[in-house]
């Protein structure tokens, strides 16, 4: 039996720096979710409380269950107030529709369904509210059709509209319960990790990238292009870091992130860092240009580009640094100083070669940093 | 009532030009299609046919009609196969659990939620899956949890899965045919367009920053820097790219585009379009450092670089123009020639400037696409 228990947490332990562990605990606790929520029909006493409405709260939390607490949130804020606004209007235009009656009464309830239906997409379609709204939107389609065309036959709409409304909100209670207070995904966290390791990425590449640059023809073709992939992961991080920054906005306060924390900055600051990838992407692809000065010409320049490689290396990482404990960037005036006393060192040494120029660049996205 | 026409024509025109047609297009299809459903509770003969499950015929209308044919389709088609996999999986675990009885028949249908539901949120959080069957598998998990827990209360299950699949082949049924049939927007003509205009892009890049590298200092401060913006546009293209790329695939045949066309081709071309962007970029970058050469030794420069510059725009222009009409770049070995000996030229004439070697990379990347 032991050497059973034994393989089997072998199993585990091998299974678990395989997958990432945040997947399984979030799919555990997506099957909580489903089986708290499917109580309401599997217990006699609360599935006569609801019936057959117990459908709506198993849907809630099957659509709003997202990955990130934030994106739940948001989802089901969205779908609640989608829910009340379409169902309100949607009664009222079924009651308006039972006044006329007759003919007039299905005319009206289908023009009101196209014009309310193709309004609520043309504004799903608008940007910026695709970008925070688009499920409230769509959701509020839904029910201002059900509810109105359900007014047609069920007598009493009123009954309907709130027994749902019940159940939805039951189902976002169970999902708000299971994401936000077990173990939650934090966007904001994410975010704020994500952004501070682009700072160690870009450094790494600088660094790489020179080391490359002074090393025989041998070890470079060891090494590879490792270093760029790491820059390039950076320059296409911008549609990742505004989903993030989108569900970060809808997190509460928690932790180290107060209220109205500033994730705007956050995106500015990915924005410079992918305009430093950019400058050191070019650099590589400069560097390996065969128009580059032989090998003994290279000789006296490698002591001081290396300083100003690793030294650069060094100031994002201690900004990754600062970023992530979240204090004040302490020695950057130290820093800017000393690249400063480098640049024309470097300048005076090396008037032919075109690298001064773009390490200039570097300093500049550097310093817009500070 | 003449005048009145006049304005009303004039009210029209003007918000035409305001607002993007398709969009409009797009919003009175989804009102079209959203009417034509709800036919199914207005009309009597048809409502006697499937009773209270219309409502699933309108839910799907609601939530599988997008903006692109293809993301309708796709999303039509996991939905589809959602239902019925986690439909008939649901049914069976229902039976099941009905032989077992009891107690144990609310255990069973318990951990089958718990089970089912966790490996499909799992299977959710795998790019690759989540890419392109995300949409099934919530649909897997909603079917197959609704299936199962209802199968405690009405006797009936297979009645109800088959009725409700019907229901929601109607509503795709109508989908497909407002989406497709009528002024279809296909992802495909999007993509094939915009990967074409990137060339345009980049090339009135390259000759903005040539213009405005031997304008004098107050002309440039009139033009600022519009042309960047292209060129940051085309580098932050990627995840649209890549959206287009994944609709476009699931579109059936139509137009100038056959089975199994190359959509991967076109997220090559974007990728090297993209690398290209990077170099105008940091050439950009270069040219505004102040260690650049001062106007008079400009001058010498002037001819042989602008001639370069616009035989780039010229070459990527032509290879715009041949994406657009599909047929095969003719004058590639031309222009490459022709780009060669410009370049021998240019660093015969300027051995100092460190213009050359970033020319070359661009050299290198347009002739990485012929």
């Amino acid at each position: 039996f032991r050497s059973y228990l034994a393989s089997v947490s072998g199993f585990i332990r091998e299974w678990r720096s395989k997958y990432d562990m945040r997947r399984v605990i979030h799919s555990i606790k997506v099957g909580i979710a489903l089986v708290l929520v499917s109580l309401f029909y599997l217990v006699n006493p609360l599935y006569n409380q609801v019936g057959e409405n117990a459908m709506w709260a198993i849907m809630t939390v099957v659509v709003i269950f997202e990955f990130y607490a934030g994106a739940t949130l948001g989802k089901g804020i969205n779908r609640g107030i989608g829910t009340i606004l379409g169902g309100g209007l949607g009664c009222m235009a079924a009651v308006l529709a039972q006044q006329i009656g007759g003919v007039g009464n299905s005319v009206l309830v289908g023009f009101s369904v196209f014009v309310f239906g193709a309004a609520a997409t043309y504004s799903r379609l608008i940007p910026s509210i695709k970008r925070r709204y688009d499920y409230g939107a769509m959701i509020f389609i839904l029910t201002f059709n059900l509810v109105v065309v359900s007014g047609l036959r069920a007598g009493q709409v009123m009954d309907i509209a709130r027994d749902r409304l019940a159940t939805i909100g039951i189902g976002f209670a169970i999902c708000i319960f299971t994401s936000l207070l077990v173990f939650p995904n934090w966007a904001s966290d994410e975010l704020h990790v994500s952004v501070a390791s682009k700072f160690e990425d870009v450094g790494s590449s600088i660094e790489g990238c020179m080391e490359g640059y002074f090393m025989s023809g041998n070890e470079k073709e060891k090494q590879g292009s490792n270093n760029c992939k790491n820059c390039k992961a950076v320059l296409h991080s911008k549609s990742k870091d505004e989903m993030l920054a989108n569900f970060a906005r809808w997190e509460p306060w928690h932790g180290k992130f107060g209220f109205s924390y500033p994730w705007n900055k956050y995106l500015q600051i990915g924005e410079n860092l992918r305009e430093l990838a950019v400058t050191v992407i070019s650099l590589r692809s400069c560097l390996e240009s065969p128009r580059q000065p032989t090998k003994n010409l290279r000789e006296p320049m490698t002591e001081p580009c290396s300083s100003v490689m690793s030294m650069l290396a060094w100031a994002l990482r201690e900004l990754r640094e600062s970023i992530m404990k979240m204090r004040r960037f302490q020695v950057g005036e130290e820093v800017l100083s000393k690249l400063k006393a480098v640049r024309v060192e470097l300048t005076l040494l090396t008037p032919q070669t075109m690298l001064a120029p773009l390490q200039k660049d570097e300093e500049l996205a550097v310093a817009s940093f500070l």
